[in-house]
């Protein structure tokens, strides 16, 4: 057992690396259950260490129910230690691959860990002690603060912090709407189809119906829309998910009209609006109509889903009810990180971080784009230059579960886009939504490589010669 | 404007400093939207720093919508920064009083901030970068797996990660099992009557009923659970809040015989287990029947409550459908806090933090009786030797909301039982839960004398002489 004498700030006092030495020699069965620890005073003459030091260490790891101490009998490893090596050790469920083009993930090795680390010492050195305490439930009043400048300046939102809800990521905050709107009498929501699977998720765990309108190169189809019963829709007016089309100038006027004359409710995700490549951002569409539109947003494309921080700025008529929701359902989110958030959007980083990742996904995009016509030419792109994923369509007949399945079996991640679509599950247009946000220039062209060579050989093995369809 | 140059790593280089002081000039309206800013030229003269430095700021600033420019124009403050200065600074909705004797908070003071910033930048620096992904929904294997053996160690539960599910403090975790029981047909669940009235809050918000079940001085009593038509119940077994009282062994049983006879469910809320301090701890009760009891505990009393950190360790016949409405309501709590949690726990720094508040919650609880005793005779304790509060009865007669309100009036919470009552609102047995955890001994002393010279005055003002009743 060594352990290390010396005045550092990193280095624990010698007691505290004794309990844990003898912690992690019970714990991986070093040190069975039941067995005999050597008394205080002959630990203490084998470490050099003084008497006191293995008598701490011999009381906390007591207390702790490692060890049993009883007066005069000797120290041994509690006999309770047994059950805890039973078990295999702990799995997580989220699935792995060596090559994964999907496209969920923002690239997370540039997630600036040093600020945000910085953000969050100031966020526990410098904040008053109450702020560990019960939170306000809708966020902190420094996130609410710094979040509506935020967003009014970079998404042209009309914001005020009494009105911002923070929640467990964008998701929590959909949640939370869809149960205020099932508690309303709301029975159906209008999804964008295609759109992204976990709306239609979230919708139906809440007891609601989904009402699927179809997406074209203007983005939603407003006319559909209007003659559907809805009167909430959720949509993503900046970047179409999947279709990557942006929501035409007419078609942002003529769905704050429905919105008007239905007397419906918008509900905006904006999920990557600040990561455009090429001209300006546009600005959010709640910004155009505030009584109309729930503006919704999160850290998880723009630094880091793992962080689950997420934004609702909603109607004033409806804040309040939602905050209230909140509070009953989990009290609030963590404050620390809501903390440091704020102090990280009011040094600038958060400006920062995504001006530079713009550059980053614009040559991400650019390698795909360009590995896609060298090697796998059939796959067409067809979407936007922004954010961090480009559908792309195959041809007619290509069975995309197939080119999943076998792509998979040779540990590359693929996301179709059969997944989001509501109707049509065997789709007369197949496709893929690639997701470059998270791989580096070569990984993308080997991806694509892999991809190119999946491809290939499902179609030879399928149907010899022919396109793959089962 | 004054710009620090140095090579310390704590200093931003200089670029930065410009860009935060501009930032802050224009937030404040020192710098009015629309106004004109130097050349670049001109104010790198004026500060000597390179133009460039200058240039980096604007560019920047523009990139952020704080500034306008074009070329060969003056740069300018960008005029919708207006809209920004308008709303008032962001509120709380905590109230906050001079003197707090409300139970709900441990001692924030006494927070471990330098060991759990230790644990913070162990999880962002020691992790895979895929630790900031997308999570497991069930949370962090690394926190799963600490959590498994702290809880079978600590309390006594039979445990397995995968069993194991992380939520928004305990009281998202109710919110899920609740809505889980309402998607399977149960209408209503029984809770402790005198109980915590967020219990109640939750149970209601999910669309079930509640079915108040008394507590006597043995705890819940566990005949009139089997006359109620109840399938599930919450409990507090260790130390049942608000009076206190810790589940006899005969009642452990004839709990659990319920259970199994009602093929029912116990809700097991350990909010404080750890905290006794006389005797060992008293094992939980899921530890005796693992299947038909929901363990839930949480960092609230344990820690601190912002951290937002609960647990739940569920029958296998249930972990797997709860697991997958957590990973569809918010898909996951935040990994950050978890990892750091893990590392905190593996280190030992749980058991340590928590044997130190056992002593100092002691000694508060000492100091709380001893002013009680000479200060306000009247008001006799009635709890036990463990947590962060101390119920105690007033006089018959006495208005509790009366007294609240004064209090409130003179800077001091107070939290009364008829809070926690469901029937009963207007009590014949008045009485107050008395927070002792988060005040130091001489803050106690003086909250007490404050509540005895506000109780007296109450007396002789409303009733001349008897005791107050409105």
């Amino acid at each position: 057992m060594a352990l290390e004498r010396g005045r550092s700030a990193q280095r624990a006092p010698i007691h505290e690396q004794l309990e844990q030495a003898l912690r992690e020699g019970i714990r991986s069965g070093r040190l069975p259950a039941g067995s005999r620890l050597p008394s205080s005073r002959s630990l203490a003459a084998r470490l050099q260490v003084s008497r006191g030091v293995v008598s701490e260490a011999y009381g906390q790891l007591a207390a702790e129910g490692y060890l049993t101490k009883r007066q005069g009998a000797p120290v041994r490893v509690s006999p309770a230690m047994r059950s805890a090596e039973q078990h295999a050790p702990a799995q997580s469920l989220a699935p792995s691959h060596a090559y994964d083009l999907r496209p969920s993930l923002p690239d997370l090795a540039g997630f600036p860990r040093d600020r945000w680390l910085r953000s969050l010492r100031a966020a526990l050195r410098e904040s008053p002690i109450s702020a560990i305490g019960y939170p306000d439930p809708r966020g902190t009043p420094q996130l609410r603060e710094a979040l509506g400048d935020y967003l009014a300046r970079a998404r042209g939102a009309a914001t005020d912090p009494e009105r911002i809800l923070i929640c467990t990521g964008f998701t929590q905050g959909l949640s939370l709407l869809c149960r205020a709107f099932a508690a309303q009498g709301i029975s159906a929501i209008a999804l964008e189809e295609p759109g992204w699977h976990a709306h239609r998720l979230i919708v139906e765990q809440c007891g609601l119906k989904v009402l699927p309108i179809a997406v074209d190169r203007e983005g939603i189809d407003v006319d559909e829309l209007a003659r559907s019963d809805a009167s909430v829709a959720i949509v993503t007016p900046s970047h179409q998910f999947p279709t990557g089309v942006t929501l035409s100038p007419r078609r942002r006027a003529a769905l704050i009209e429905w919105a008007q004359a239905a007397d419906g409710l918008i509900i905006e995700d904006d999920y990557d609006g600040e990561l455009r490549f090429e001209g300006g951002a546009i600005g959010a569409l709640q910004g155009l109509a505030p009584e109309r539109v729930v503006y919704a947003g999160s850290a998880s494309k723009r630094l880091a889903p793992g962080m689950r921080l997420g934004w609702l700025l909603a109607p004033s008529w409806t804040s309040w009810s939602l905050s209230v929701a909140k509070a009953v359902e989990d009290a609030g989110s963590e404050t620390i990180g809501q903390l440091a958030l704020a102090d990280f959007i009011a040094r600038g980083e958060l400006d920062r971080h995504l001006r530079r990742m713009r550059s980053v996904y614009q040559r991400r995009r650019a390698a795909l784009l360009g590995a896609l016509r060298r090697l796998m030419p059939a796959a067409k792109p067809t979407g936007s230059p922004c954010g961090l994923f480009e559908p792309v369509s195959l041809p007619g007949g290509v069975d995309e579960h197939a080119l999943l399945a076998a792509a998979a079996a040779e540990g590359l991640g693929l996301e179709g886009l059969a997944l989001h679509r509501f109707h049509d599950r065997e789709p007369a247009h197949p496709g893929l939504v690639l997701g470059y946000g998270a791989l580096s220039e070569p990984a993308i062209e080997r991806a694509i490589h892999l991809m190119a060579e999946t491809f290939a050989h499902l179609d030879v093995r399928e149907t010899g010669g022919r396109l793959a369809r089962r």
